[in-house]
């Protein structure tokens, strides 16, 4: 019997940062400062005033670095934020693990309304209706993979069966200000659900990195400077 | 019995081109002449001389723009290429049509070596092989995704059952210096096979639209200033 | 008598457009009709939507074109935006021509208060006492370059002496999302006088190109999506 | 007397870095190994293999900071490079400093022959004439400057007779990839003497952060991936 996984959730893990609340600080205050602006200390209140003021530059000193795993469809929406470096596991270059996302119970999926105005609720049904038809395909979509690479068929052709809820994983690199563009889109109630499971992650690494940040981009209606 | 159609083609429809060589020349003289650069002629010598010594930027002056028919796999790549503009199909707001790729029987599609070693050859078998398994998975995966729709599952849940295959349409702005960068790396023997087909017709519309561009980058062994 | 030209206008030629109002609601439209979204007709309502609800990327699908001739003080904001091509004048290839900026009496010119909540008002003779004083050291500097330039002095190193009031001509492409944020940041009541009138003329080319899209730009609160 | 300073050097000083070599292998063997090329060790031999073969997407995950002075002209090339971020000193915020930059005696500074086939050399004679001629050009703007403030006349117009070798300070970050780009045409024969000094501080640091990276990017002849 094949083993194929199905999983509901998403992994986010920080590989590293570059700057801080600090730092922010002192690529802003070059600008009166110049040189001596290395010397400058922390200033909550300065980093509250360019957010508001939609100083953004500054805010491009920090970065951020996360090794993400989720289905191929968010990494769709994901790729599409082009201020960031992206390298992702290859379809080419590997055999892809059969992994492979199913929306849990309480994710709403049950579409009410027209294209552009719809609500999506969640019945307690649908997600389950779906996932068990999920299930079904992915497997025999799996099998199929495997059945091509053992008959030496391409890994590039072979992987145009699986769908696009097969997991991938990706290293990204953004700075704050791209990042606090994504979470703005992203962690937001239009967003896709299941990419907003994975900026609401992203944005507690951010707010334990950037914590002044944080809350000035909260404080200022999450809109990105 | 449902309608779903297999394809192994691609569509490249070019929309709008602004600039021309001309253009790039006008725009590379200003370096020289200022505002009389406006009046100076057509140049394919100083087109040349770009190419060869990576004056890069005149040729951002020249845009081409396209709708492009192609399977998700290779909008995958294509939207790596983050120097360019793109808007796409939305499965979360419209149901996707039963259109999938099938590899044509002279596509490549035996693997022989090792990853990052590999070579692909066409053994008048694999391709097939490949397209028969690929059809079936098909059928069933646009069969549970219509089912799943009628039962009001949200079109952005319903859609993850689909494979990478089916295709999508996107509206794709670039300028010529991206557009040669693209070009280089896509239509050349280590791109995909696929998205080589799509990059191809690209090329097609590029040569007609910069005739003199494009045959300094060939002369220039297609690598982008 | 050496011949310097003191200016306190801005040229602004448009060179080109590529797309309408109408291309960046077909762009949109591909979301929801595929391919058929080259058949839709013009449509006011969606770019008003399209603006109010931050979908940016259509916008650019619309680009814009200049040759504008402004001084090197103005050129070193305007560069600051990085989504957008540039082709300057080169000092290092080209003797520059004797044309300089001075103030006009009606610029703002006296400055009231502290760093970051200073205005500037027009006492009427401020920005006059400067022009003069401007115009001996911009005649004194020139005269220094033709000087060392008729010395074999090369023009790299004998540029190094002009005020950054010189003018220079440069080729500018911008997609429309990009130029909305232009806009938004430089025909501004925070914005530098003189980039202003630089922006003001941009924006009269950008209305008549794409007058649905700047109207709902403007009736957006001049906020780029 | 005016204290005015001339110099004819440039600082950099690095700030931060994020990731190393070991850092870009991670990144490249996420394509073959997913989320186990968080396990993998260094791997001297693959950064050269990446940098042979134009992958050059790995390097944009190692990052470097700095804060640089150097003259504006010099400042005016270096901001042309888009992907990066920049703050840098503000005259309309701030009174610039009467720091300027002189040719120093080993500058090459005779032109010989025409635009564009021109070559420099060092006589001896023409950086020392040039560099008198520029501080009595220097002396007078910064006096001119100076008075134009002390009648309140604003920053952002008195600094306008102010030559384009006075000093300014700018925070730059640049992702790996880039620093590549910029080190490829900047730490060239044919760049810019003085943007070729600062250029070659910048390496320094880079060779000293990014060892193996760097010696791959020599040994592939200076051309970024």
């Amino acid at each position: 019997m094949m083993d194929v996984q199905f999983r509901s959730d998403f992994d986010v893990t920080l590989i590293d940062t570059m700057g801080s609340d600090h730092r922010i600080v002192q690529a802003a205050k070059v600008s009166t400062l110049g040189a001596e602006s290395l010397e400058v200390g922390e200033s909550e209140g300065l980093i509250s005033y360019l957010m508001r003021n939609r100083h953004g530059s500054p805010f491009e000193h920090g970065m951020m670095q996360w090794m993400i795993s989720a289905p191929i469809f968010v990494w769709r929406e994901f790729h599409r934020h082009r201020i960031a470096s992206y390298n992702e596991e290859s379809s080419r270059y590997k055999q892809l693990a059969p992994v492979f996302y199913n929306p849990p119970p309480h994710r709403p999926a049950k579409q009410v309304g027209k294209p552009g105005h719809y609500t999506l609720t969640n019945d307690g049904q649908r997600a389950s209706l779906a996932a068990g038809d999920m299930q079904r395909i992915q497997f025999e979509a799996y099998r199929a993979y495997r059945r091509l690479l053992s008959e030496d068929v391409a890994r590039e052709v072979a992987r145009q069966v699986l769908p696009v809820s097969i997991y991938s994983t990706c290293y990204v690199t953004m700075n704050v200000r791209a990042l606090m563009n994504f979470l703005s889109l992203r962690n937001a109630p239009s967003a896709l659900w299941e990419i907003r499971q994975v900026a609401v992650q992203i944005e507690e690494t951010f707010s334990a990195a950037f914590p002044q940040t944080h809350a000035a981009f909260v404080a200022a209606g999450r809109v990105a400077p």
